[in-house]
């Protein structure tokens, strides 16, 4: 009774202390007023939000957040595009996606108002069992303290993190599945490959039997603990009691409290008792593998739907999200731009937006950051943008600058008041405005390519532009050169651009482009330096070296992606993976521009 | 008035709030009743601590926990040691140590008992600045996974993790401060390196050129703000300002809040007022660097004592903790077993002495935790261990395993018990066994090799076994074979270990050794495939392939290590590094059997 009263003494005072908390904020609740952050725990419940928020979007914009970024500090700023593919590439498969960033914008004619439903995904995968690669993924240090810096929360990344799977883990996954249902169902062709037991191991392995025989004597339904042992000797035990006590017992691997495992056995009452548990224990792998497609699905809504998909330098992020969640990257970079634009058929990338002609002299600098605090003055206007009603969203008082989501609705918000401003400029109506995509033509499909000279972009469902490199030259010199002797070198025809390859060689590109051939015929018998014309030297490089690997290697991906053409016709009704993406992809097969139907 | 009082009130009942909360536990303060965790915020406190504890200590025991585990993997059972330590040096570069448990052991004659002190050590660095390589290094998923299920805080980790730079960083580090000096003091070299602007730039920092000039027109002192832009505008703008307003302003680069940088510009009064200021700097720089040292200062006070060092299955702790914290690996394994007995001249691996003769009947699994549950019980005793005055440690009570110091903990008090057994088997007392090493002779500097056949170990300072291997086969055979295949072939000659090396080869061991002349006559011209002898197809391989680099790679390793030994020597003084094992490092230079001082 003493207790009762001293129990309820204590509730009383705990909901007493809480309430002061709340008051005094010095509790441990944070109000989420972002986001909505999306994890492994609450993944399933807030999909079918995300689907409709996807569905009833006028565009959304997305933004990643990476383990690091190798590839971008090993551009040139001369890179062809097809080298700068190659090397983007690379860094995708070295690194990881840790957070995807999602926020969908509608606009709301009755309201003439745009409503934010913005989200943010953590995302890694656990090597639950052998159906998942055990990934080996590289961290940058840098990158790493950046995002701790800016709050980035990893144990929530690790411990909660949303899986995914892209087509071709996706069906390896599912062949695993069907390989263990059959060496499952027929036992008899597992033993065949039976371990011999050293003989070390014999006596222990005898123990063991010894112990299984006494349980199936005695009377007990209980299961019994076996003594713990080594991973190799779990293995033995497991072969030995398949062949001596089949249909009589079944071995079961245990973790304890401690991650430590052990064996336990359970006497079996009949063959189709083990039967019935070997199928429920199928139906879980299934179930299992379902919910590891995870975060995929997020991104089969997106190509589904076939939305205006815009991002601030998008290069990275698209690479990125088509090679972990849908489809592995093309070796080829023409078939990427091919499989890239059934998948997307309309995207945007801010960078590339605001650095053209209409915008350039009114925003001096397009990091996301500074583009945004340009867009929030004179001649911009930001149309008016609340948070969906029943969803989450920030808004631009929000101080979350490289939280993915945040990014993401960054870039929405510059994305539509530089659309606000093309309307006005034409003097425009809002709901005018908004209600087509006609404005965004020249922008569509053009992402821009960081680190690259001449504004290169890669021109998706089109020709790719190729600026003029003949100002350009390739030239190699002794180690101990330094910029003022290359500079000396070319100052008879003025400043030059130089990009380093290594310590021995450079492009360096004039600013005065016509003195390209002055230059050219000056130097190209320079006695301690060789000077090369730009397309000569690539001409070369590509003739000498990697013709032939590069044509037995465009054969060779002809053929992947051809299955992966047939993977995906294949499995579209159940993985949900859009056929009028693929359909696309087909009829736009072609090298002449083909601009989406949306713009004719 | 009324203000003062509300404001007291307020704090009267913060007080009041924060006494509930100790009472009722609501709060967020730990009481650590396990090892001291020692992050970079505590580590110059804990310091002294830690180098008493190791300078009193009988003997240390270590353990580290890694981002991942490439190597293991790819041991093959019948790797000769040299193949195996190439293999887990690679592993060494690629993953990172980040955490290290340090538990020492003080024998206390007085009170016929060990005292202990354990410590939990966060490991990483961020790279704060560009004499810190940005790192990029790999983790393993499952690695990841295993160590954020056992609750390890990867938060804390990156935020707080303890820096480190091993002798050749060091001397990097060292270089780039004293050539950042050079420059700094004699600006004139600099200017010889410009970049040159681009037209397209001009307007920009022309705009800047301006607006620094008002500035020092006006009369103001305090600092002005640039406006944002990328950072190659802002190397113009440092390049630009240092050409035209030499000793007239002094331009720095701010971080705002929001981790975007900004450049301020600050009006100098004499150029003494800038020298002074980028002494002050310098002097800055250099107090970073000695931080940065960090968690190397421990092991130097662990390589100084000269202390037995203990730790199970040690392997992979011992080439980590060497290569990340003290000198890089050696190319060349005799050199790598070189410089491990000369840093560490006593080390005892509790899996190899666990596996012993001595011990193999009465521990069924030498598995770290099953080892520990083992040692309490009988023929085991555990001596007395009690927690060291004004120290941390564990009990036996806690569940902690896999925490760094908790499994340097099991493992002092399994070696502990092991010793104890030793001696009461001889029948002395507590004090003899423990007042000195010799019952413990035949297993310090024998490290166990994880993986291998035939109970293979590294035997330092000493010659390592070369066990027989003429039982073993290399043989070639169709993709489709499988284990039976093999077994089928070798079955006359009784059971086979296999371990495969790809799909089309393996080692095949015969467990009836005596077999082996029998069974390479009948098979040795079988028609589907192709069976050699051990010794033969290591000799072919090593003729074959790999003698002409092989012997290349040793002449560079040797130059190497001499630089490296010409570094520690020169920096014993400032750094610590102790003379005492580069002494025994040049006497015990020789091929025959060495034993360390203490058994002789």
């Amino acid at each position: 009774m003493i207790l009762t009263l001293y129990t309820l003494v204590r509730k009383i005072c705990k909901v007493f202390i809480l309430i002061l908390l709340s008051y005094f904020n010095l509790g441990q609740q944070h109000y989420n007023i972002g986001a909505m952050e999306v994890t492994s725990i609450n993944f399933e419940d807030v999909l079918p939000k995300v689907k409709k928020s996807i569905k009833e979007a006028t565009f959304i914009t997305f933004d990643c957040e990476f383990t690091g970024l190798n590839a971008i500090s090993n551009i040139n700023a001369f890179d062809t595009i097809d080298e700068y593919y190659n090397k983007v590439k690379k860094n995708c498969k070295d690194f990881l996606v840790i957070q995807f960033g999602l926020s969908a914008f509608r606009y709301d004619k009755l309201e003439s108002a745009f409503k934010q439903s913005t989200y943010n995904f953590y995302i890694f995968r656990k090597p639950l069992d052998r159906n998942i690669p055990d990934q080996r993924f590289l961290c940058q240090s840098s990158s790493i303290n950046f995002l701790i810096s800016q709050g980035f929360d990893f144990n929530k990344l690790f411990k909660e993190g949303i899986p995914y799977l892209n087509l071709e883990e996706e069906n390896q996954y599912q062949q695993n599945l069907v390989e263990k249902h059959k060496v499952i169902s027929s036992r008899a062709t597992k033993s065949t490959d039976k371990i011999a037991i050293p003989p070390n191991d014999k006596p222990f392995i005898d123990d063991i039997i010894k112990t299984i025989q006494q349980y199936l004597e005695g009377g007990s339904d209980e299961p019994i603990q076996l003594p713990k042992c080594n991973p190799f000797l779990r293995k033995l035990i497991y072969q030995t009691s398949e062949d001596m006590f089949t249909d009589l017992v079944r071995v079961e691997t245990k973790q304890l409290d401690n991650k430590e495992k052990v064996l336990n056995v359970t006497r079996v009452k009949s063959s189709d008792e083990l039967k019935s548990i070997e199928q429920q224990k199928l139906d879980e792998d299934n179930k299992i593998f379902q919910e590891y497609i995870g975060f995929t699905k997020v991104l089969r809504y997106i190509v589904d739907s076939g939305v205006l998909v815009v991002g601030h330098n998008l290069m990275l992020d698209l690479v990125h999200t088509i090679d972990k969640f849908l489809t592995p990257l093309s070796e080829d970079y023409n078939e990427f731009k091919e499989c890239t634009h059934a998948l997307f058929p309309q995207i945007l990338d801010t960078k590339f937006m605001s650095s053209r002609e209409e915008f350039k002299d009114i925003i001096n600098s397009n990091v996301l950051g500074h583009l945004l605090d340009s867009v929030k003055k004179e001649p911009f206007e930001i149309p008016k943008c609340e948070i969906e009603k029943g969803c989450c969203g920030y808004s631009l008082e929000d101080k979350k600058e490289h939280e993915a989501a945040f990014d993401a609705f960054m870039t929405g918000i510059s994305f539509l008041a530089m659309w606000n401003y093309l309307g006005k400029d034409k003097n425009l109506e809002t709901d005018e405005i908004f209600s087509d995509f006609n404005l965004l033509k020249p922008y569509i499909n053009r992402i821009h390519l960081m680190r690259l000279q001449d504004n290169q972009f890669i021109h998706f469902g089109g020709v790719d532009p190729k600026p003029s490199r003949d100002h350009v030259f390739h030239i190699s010199f002794p180690k101990d050169w330094k910029v003022s002797d290359i500079q000396q070198l070319f100052s008879p025809f003025g400043n030059v651009f130089i990009s380093w390859i290594n310590d021995i060689s450079a492009f360096v590109g004039l600013y005065k482009r016509d003195q390209a051939n002055m230059a050219f015929s000056c130097l190209s018998n320079h006695t301690s330096c060789a000077v090369t014309k730009y397309s000569e030297y690539k001409d070369r490089n590509y003739v000498g070296s990697d013709r032939g690997l590069r044509r037995k290697s465009d054969e060779s991906c002809f053929k992947d992606v051809k299955k992966r053409k047939v993977a995906l016709e294949n499995s579209i009704d159940e993985l949900k993976i859009p056929k009028a993406a693929l359909q696309k992809k087909k009829s736009g097969n072609t090298k002449t521009f083909v601009e989406n139907e949306a713009w004719d």
